[in-house]
């Protein structure tokens, strides 16, 4: 299971930067300033596959066993995962004009909801069937489960705003994607170590 | 061998949303409900690879030694998972016309039902030429051998009905993924457990 | 090393499929036997990678310990195998035309000629700085190395053929390939074992 | 991390295939003739891949233990990688042009320079946390570490370089690319040793 989701996940992240579209004409650094949707859309998808690759990889590592139901879980998740270079490229791609597209983006931040929801599904039904091992949980895994309603409320309230909004909407999820990712108790402690 | 196949099994996967094709004009939902063969596309062929993997995982993973016949099986395999996101961007793009695409729908089909009967090959020779260890054989093989010729005469009847009511056929492969990906022994197991 | 090959194998090999290119006009039937020569090279470079893994993974897994010379080796042969779908490409856009392209097959030739030198580059590397364990030395690395002479007479011959008939040096690839994959001796010993 | 950073380094390399445009008119001859900035860039770019994944493979080899800091640092590198393919294929499309195109030039330089000042960061905050294991060091990370001023200011120089004249920065990247794969000690020694 872990080499077939790694491999999507890595693929999947990989795959985004075909969505960073090439505009013909005008010179370079008018094409380079006239792209940046893409690659806002770019970095905000790689920090959440990434931030999800850390969760489901935390959550792997600490299974004693698995079971026919947590696999498929794992695929609904994966599908998801794929599935978002998708919305990536229809972002990427309508940012630009200058009615920005409501529905792709909602359509984006519904799929970095759901890709959020199934990992904390995965850790529920894991912890519910007791197919953890017993070793001490880890800080990925508890960073892991204390962003579950923060992040929700985060989702919920960027996707409302995307009616009226779209490109606040997705600084919004580069936001979300940014504190996911952040280990910011680390950076303190490395901080406060120094000093 | 289970490095390169799970490599070919997963980005076959995450290539398929490559093949959800973006029509320029229109306004996004008007696109968005315009697409939905892309979409169908798309869930039915991960879900096929994703029950494909499964079955194909529970198989290597009891194999107590391999043999060289068993890789070029397995390399027949692989060229029909690879090729999948070929037909599955025909669907896509065919779907659409008035005239649904018979030959597409049934080229489509036959793959799908190709890469079925392939895991049963390597099943079949695995079982011959005794390279299975002998642990007790695991849930999800026994699954894949009981859902043998019923998929296989649901994929039979399905290609049929295809020449007539192609859109018809594609539901149908959507059933028989859905048939093979989810467990309903568990899901009931699960649901009594509860009661 | 071994990760990252097989991750490269795999990947070009998938990628092969978006070579097979979309005629957008026609009937699809007429269009799928328009589109032959996207399929025959999507064989002939799938086996053609197949046959290459198969070699690679047996080197390796016989390997007792790696040098930085030898890594290197395998870099370049990792550039051949992720540069094979562009001239598979090339094949797939050309071999329509009626004055097939001559040069493209001469690319695609030397390409499949150099992945087949360059893993026998990496056995006889192995070999001279006594790399490999002392273990047996298993049936595909003796069968690589028998092959390596036939087959590089075969490639020269068919390259030279393309100049003249580009089609039949693409049968001729699509021979060699099989002639690699297929395990003659293993079938006649179950045949033989059959009767 | 192995998996994932393996994953996303090979699908990476593997990419930039797709980056060797196919331009449609002219005989062939001329085609492969015209595609040189093509070959280029696909050549820096999968050497420059593979520098980065043996700098990467030596250093997590080593490693005793990760924390979470190291695992975002190592995103961050990702990220870099996944994002490669795009100037890669900015550069293959525009070097072509009679005025080569300085900006694209100056965005893969950075790119490159970002890749390889991140293995390093990698590297300074495994040393600085204590997270290697105490076994001898490799010679593939002293080489890493030996190169890492050489490269930097090598990479200065053909940026600024890459200002005036796109393509001789192009090939400076080439030769950085080279400096960085190819083992000039072992290949020494190798030598001396025959003789």
């Amino acid at each position: 299971m872990e080499a077939y989701s790694d491999g999507v996940f890595s693929i999947a992240s990989t795959l985004l930067v075909l969505d960073i579209a090439l505009r013909p004409p005008g010179s370079p650094l008018e094409q380079l300033r006239h792209e940046w949707p893409g690659y806002l859309a770019y970095v905000v998808s790689f920090l959440t596959i990434s931030a999800a690759w850390i969760g489901h990889s935390a959550l792997t590592d600490r299974l004693d066993h698995s079971d026919s139901l947590l696999v498929r879980i794992n695929i609904l998740l994966l599908l998801f995962v794929a599935f978002l270079p998708f919305p990536t490229k229809l972002i990427a791609e309508s940012l630009r004009d200058a009615n920005a597209e409501r529905n792709y983006v909602t359509l984006y931040g519904l799929t970095l909801l759901t890709i959020h929801l199934l990992i904390h599904a995965l850790d529920a039904y894991a912890r519910r069937e007791q197919l953890y091992s017993h070793d001490q949980e880890g800080d990925e895994l508890r960073r892991e489960r204390r962003t579950l309603w923060p992040v929700v409320l985060g989702y919920a309230i960027a996707i409302a705003i995307g009616i009226v909004a779209p490109t606040v909407a997705v600084l919004l999820y580069l936001a979300l994607a940014l504190y996911l990712v952040i280990p910011f108790r680390d950076i303190r402690r490395l901080l406060s170590g120094r000093s």
